[in-house]
């Protein structure tokens, strides 16, 4: 049976961790976030039809922490963008042992709300994780976000 | 960790709580739906932009069931309005002991249907919630969402 | 109080059940999807409008594993169809033990994706299923999806 070998602590406390992503993502505390990655994490954003066709090109494609770290102070300080709201849903986890850490998969919509305009959905699709156990909880080692959405690359600033 | 001290079965009973919660909603069936408040509850729906800036205005405020009843009395009875099918969606919770109750926050999105309109996002944020243990199970004494989408208010008639 | 005589290990395990027909019905591997129903199941997708008049009108309905199978025979086969992608986000689920079994009603979004398309809230609603245990796991006897949405009937092919 699917997740069988995971226990419901460890299962319970990944669920943490993807609230605790979602949230400080959407209410932008980027140093939260941050914290929630391994030093030597990566972190995709790829399209579906890419990611299906086994093909390497991504929206986003982060290979450490420094990389995340880099995004922010960009977000924060240098690029140019007209500031947005999001908010993430994430479930239907499927959660399984691999390899010391846990291969965890779940489906995931974000909204966006410009400033003066409807909110709408923004990205939706299923990410595709690693995540490991570290002296400070559960992080993740490994973050690929598979977009159904057919997106306007040079709009997307914020992570998902 | 977060939600570390909450055990796994008060965890699952207050996710219970907002399940009830919205099938109540959602389904129209109001008596559930208060009986789910303490009598000295508060409901406050409040936009984004005026909780980060700590502006107490709200788009709706009712500070006891008797308000919220009122209002209730108001969607059946009084109010003019043309109806719309609610469905929320809930997820991503972070629950933290606080001061004999558990403080709740979490994602969630509103979908709203017109009839004879497509189904569109009507209202999604962030809900910072006050739970209390009362001799009926969970209840909530405090509930606030916090709205990123910017609404036109006359047209929101149902709690969310 | 609601699901008050459900064990962890089923509740979670029944969630599973629905993050696996998420996943398979997403990601198109309809033979995975056909595994999670009994032989003899019957999945319906009825409008709320006629769900709440007590109307027997269904959008889909299929009374028999068989039948199910026969529908993916037609998407794979036969439907002449333009293909989209469809993304599940299910949530705040309410478990009750009934008759051997368990009687589990979700609230539910499904985002559409069209080749070129920006993604939309194509339907939503709320599934009231009997799930039961079985040799190989838990697995759908009956599945109702009661939709809020107003819908273009014939631009439906895959099940929700």
């Amino acid at each position: 049976m699917i997740a069988g070998r995971i226990t419901i602590e460890d299962r319970l406390a990944i669920e943490d961790l993807y609230a605790a992503y979602a949230s400080a993502l959407d209410e932008r505390r980027y140093d939260d976030w941050l914290a929630l990655f391994t030093d030597d994490c990566s972190y995709r954003l790829v399209s579906r039809e890419n990611h299906e066709r086994g093909l390497g090109l991504a929206l986003l494609a982060f290979e450490s922490k420094g990389m995340l770290e880099d995004r922010i102070f960009g977000i924060r300080e240098t690029l140019f963008h007209e500031p947005y709201y999001q908010r993430h849903l994430i479930a239907n986890f499927i959660m399984t042992p691999d390899d010391g850490g846990f291969a965890v998969q779940a489906n995931y919509v974000v909204i966006r709300t410009k400033f003066g305009q409807l909110s709408e959905v923004y990205n939706t699709g299923r990410s595709r994780d690693r995540i490991v156990s570290t002296p400070e909880g559960f992080r993740f080692a490994e973050r690929v976000c598979v977009f159904d959405s057919e997106l306007i690359p040079n709009s997307l600033i914020y992570p998902i």
